[in-house]
């Protein structure tokens, strides 16, 4: 299993997209309820993994990023849910 | 979120608990592929957070550990799973 579910953290992310196929920076911090830095570490840490991109726009001003997760990223979240609810239901 | 669940290793042994109650030290090793320190490791931190009993007792001069879950363990864990599953489903 990928070490980048060593943190409850983007796995909450990586769940998050995998519904919402893409939503904004501002949105995640809220569900998440997580500050600017901590959410900005952790996906550049799954950006880097290539679980989800990164798109940064400037509207009037203000920066605005996209995230959006990648085929590589549902792949990865799909097996870790289906390994803990395979685990889970054991006999 | 609890802190422990930022080790998928500890995810792991926690759902595959949750499904059987209790098992054996031997059983856990050999179902997540762990070794006997890392196995360790992991079993004392979460008997540290009161999610899991270990009872050892010597049978025929061998060591055997029954690794129970407790009332608590079973609730973090349906907790970790449910918002996952909550989260992954948004729209």
């Amino acid at each position: 299993m990928n070490k980048l579910f060593n943190s409850a953290v983007r796995v909450k992310i990586l769940a998050l997209l995998y519904g919402m196929e893409c939503c904004e920076f501002g949105y995640l911090k809220e569900r998440l309820k997580l500050t600017d830095g901590n959410l900005e570490h952790h996906l550049n840490k799954l950006e880097n993994y290539e679980l989800i991109t990164q798109k940064k726009t400037v509207i009037r001003n203000k920066l605005k990023t996209e995230v959006k997760i990648t085929k590589k990223g549902k792949d990865e979240f799909k097996n870790y849910l289906e390994e803990i609810l395979r685990l889970s239901k054991s006999e």
